[in-house]
């Protein structure tokens, strides 16, 4: 999947009205990550949601009802190439096994949802270097017998 | 990359040892994620975490001078099949460009260390479910220009 | 990921006595589907469940515990060469698109658990050609917003 | 394969005209998975039923020729990334092999036609959460020996 | 998938015997491409066809139990390598369009049957260099409306 | 490579003729498998032949040039996601070992041509179900030694 | 990825200037590789940099914005196919076991960063052919314990 | 491809003894990346150079022979897992074209080769970090026209 | 890599002014290869060869620039699907262990050029069937060591 | 595929013996590439030819019989990663479609038989340093058309 058209739309007037991901999160009262997932049609909007952001972009209405479909999910090649972004694919393949280890551990046999789940950016400022911090938090989902 | 003799020598050790990884955090002094990357042969210990782990597990010293070696890392296939590291494959297809455009928004070109970076998993009780709750530290490395 | 040796052995042993899944079913209380999961390691026991199997298949108890540890799943290759299993793949192909309307046009945005899941395998008697009829039963996970 | 245009067009009619795959279901007396088959020209109508489909969404009738054709099947990556799709391929991958099991067990060698085949999603209302439910017919095809 | 162990073994009892597919078809009363087939796993046989095709091959009885379980099918790599299996990949790739094409021109839409299907191998003896005759026969599988 | 555009003319000209590839073999004196290889530009006609394909389609003449050329051959996704083509990989999966071996019994090491080749497609009527029977004929080309 | 519009439009322009990106050094202050690596989009310029390279390719100032924005990152096919690019490819391929050897041995358990990181490409004249000369130096990352 | 066996059995005795890539090339006489490679066998030996190898680490001369073969090249996954060899890979990905745009704009069309090829890892002691330094030179090789 | 517009330009060209590949040879002083590859952009022409090519086929100077760039090369699926283009494919996967065998055997460590290279094709008249030969030359590079 | 084991056997041989592929190719009377192919179970041979083959290598007559069956053939991965290997791959990249461009121009559309085929591999000596020289020659198959 390639991104899509209004995606690129939607970051152009953002960054004309000089609005940063954190600007949008208090005007729409969504985190920040899910309003960039939105943008980029990772997610879907309520109308008023949709509302919200189309007028805080200064962009006409005719946007609003595209940003309340559901949309196909998942962009990108097979293994990232962005450097940004594949480091989380790195991250999945070094640490990985790992994580499944560790999560077992502490609830039994059962996986983190990708779908009742957050995820937070923030900046954690430090003297040897800024860090980026992500927190992620998901239900846990244990098998089902039958 | 298939999965070291040794991380099975050792995870049957632990199972009749009967320890969990926040037992051996405890003992080691190590966080328990990164306990479990040293024992998938993901991270490298130095000899007295080596010998400390060792020892918890109830195994001979000659399991000591593999577990300070410098492993080639990266373990399963290019798309993960176990649903739960499957899933973060997933977070990284769905949210992998909002995370990127959110990340460059708070600092600029640049990219979130996998190297100086930290990761913990802990478990939030929760009446409509227990949660994972998986958080990421890693150093925010902007591009050099030359 | 090939399959484990285990199986084989549960599988020789499940000729040998002569019992079908269905036969399982009835002695360990769990459904046929989910004890081939059990055998194939896609599933993970509870003592008393991996014992109930151990001794109907005759074998001696020191299969219990492997049948009670939470497995790597996933099975098989990117693209299944079986005919039976790629019937599967291609009704994914072909109807992946359409379920997925359908579903959200019903639920929203979000989808069908396959954690929270079961699967039965029924026969239908039919003059014309029995036919297979399988029932997935999956909890509508809607995306959170945060 | 990329979705075709009439795919795009027809579920924009549908939006406008508010309609959702079960009055479509009412209107045309096909199941409505099998409707969104034919939407997504995966399934091919007789020229009745493309009629019915067309004048329902408010189209005019040049799009009824197309929606008769037998067209190239199969949408999407090797690998799904939207998440509803991807279950269908984790379900795949993880029950497969004992789906396989089970069937050989009940029918003897052979497989679940994918082709005489049925597939309806139904909703199961459930106080701790609606589920899901996809029930699949197939006839079964013994392996001819010659 | 990799040649199984026992196919080895029978193919060196055949060539041992001197005997020709052709030979065991006569013995066998089944086609020898069917033989083939059952010979590489790819086929099921009943006691009595295990029993023949052993006896003939001069093997003692414990092979017969192998031969009728239903094997996993499919071998070999995506793409073939070697240049005679190779060529039917190519046909697959230069003439799957048109025959897709003139089988929906004469039969409507559906799939020929790989499962209730024969297949022969024919020696053509021509003064030009003599041809191989491929005759396969599937059922034609219209695609079923719901 | 995707389908070329002349192949959609040539397509939409023929149903709007309401003439079958049957029919076309009659016109054009060459078989229906061909000439449909011929439409989806995977086969090169010579000017009389290509001539009296676009005057039985009512086309100009300006299609006459682009059939006499050479073409690129060789049509969709390493592994085909359409059923009807799908089944052709399959057998080749399935059977491609048998074939090989049967081949290699009656000719000796070398290969059935695709170049040298022909393939018919032939509607077997059968009251439990009509046959699609494809029958290829390839020069046998041995492996020459030097 | 494709190569973006802009970088056609600059090389483009940079060719009828008659400059060299030897040249472009010299006006921009930044060493070539890099203004290559702006011009493919590969990297991110200040304001500054971004006019002083579309003023000296003598184009309008509408490009200028685009050179500073955070581009999405990597180029061409998983393999690439170009012999010079590959040349690259295989260095890794045969010498990247060696230098991952060498580099732990020198600097113990982490990475050459590509992040914190240059690189320069300088011409050695040499009577026996003249040399490609690449430098590249990047920050070393030990791996962090946590 | 997987490591060889000798690599390992090497790298042990390399350990074992204490001996560091630079101590080798001291003894060896050859750049310490290229006694990597060797050992990896990626390069061929001399009989001079693998006794004198084969000494240092203090084994026995049955390994000599070995390291005089001409090896077949490459190691590892299309696309590395180990973050320090995938760093090349990135490089590849994000600075290929720039330095193909740079390397042509210096020397015309052709390739640096990569077997006219050296290749150096050296440190450089920095505060704020030490770097690693990688040189590469290679033939410029130009097109030949014919 | 899709074939460039220009190369479908240039052969159009030359088919309506019904020159072979051997007229251009004689028109332009280079092989008829480099020429063919020079107009699918493998290859880069000196302003007189590109002025000379141009003129040939009648058409007018501005394709002449294009053709003196130097392009990104390679041009078609990773596994070649066109037969004749696979028979190189498949004499490298079948002839090519056997190929580095016989020039090690004669030459050492080292591989025959690519780019110091030129290849023939010629046509030997023979009464049982013309035959394709095909003269590769490259200049053998020995492994530099350092 | 891997590698034969009696590949690694005959060799081994072959270098205890002193011998070179010109040497068996004297011994043997076939040419050194087919006898090299004949190692790698690329090709089968005569019994007479095995027989002077395993005598020349000082071998035991229990190789005759595998050198005489006919082997699976193809070897490698689907890319080469060995240099020597490549550089044929990349051929078929660059020139495929030249090569293709001139055949059809001189023989018109049909294939270079990869079967009816012999490849010679020969030394150029020459002073700017000797040029490895490959003779393929392959009878020119016409498509059939029926």
């Amino acid at each position: 999947m390639s991104i899509p058209e209004i995606t690129q739309k939607l970051l152009a007037a953002k960054q004309d009205e000089g609005l940063s991901f954190a600007d949008l999160e208090k005007i729409i009262g969504r985190d920040e990550v899910w309003i960039a997932a939105l943008i980029y049609r990772q997610a879907s909007a309520s109308p008023e949601e949709a509302k919200l952001l189309v007028e805080a972009l200064g962009l006409d209405a005719s946007y609003i009802n595209e940003l309340t479909e559901y949309p196909l999910k998942g962009l990108g090649p097979v293994v990232p190439t962005d450097p940004l972004i594949y480091r989380f694919y790195e991250i999945m393949q070094v640490y990985g096994f790992p994580i499944k280890a560790v999560i077992q551990d502490k609830f039994g046999d059962g996986i983190m949802s990708a779908i009742d789940f957050t995820l937070d950016v923030e900046k954690e400022v430090d003297p040897k270097g800024d860090r980026v911090k992500i927190i992620m938090s998901g239900k846990f989902l244990p098998y089902k017998k039958w």
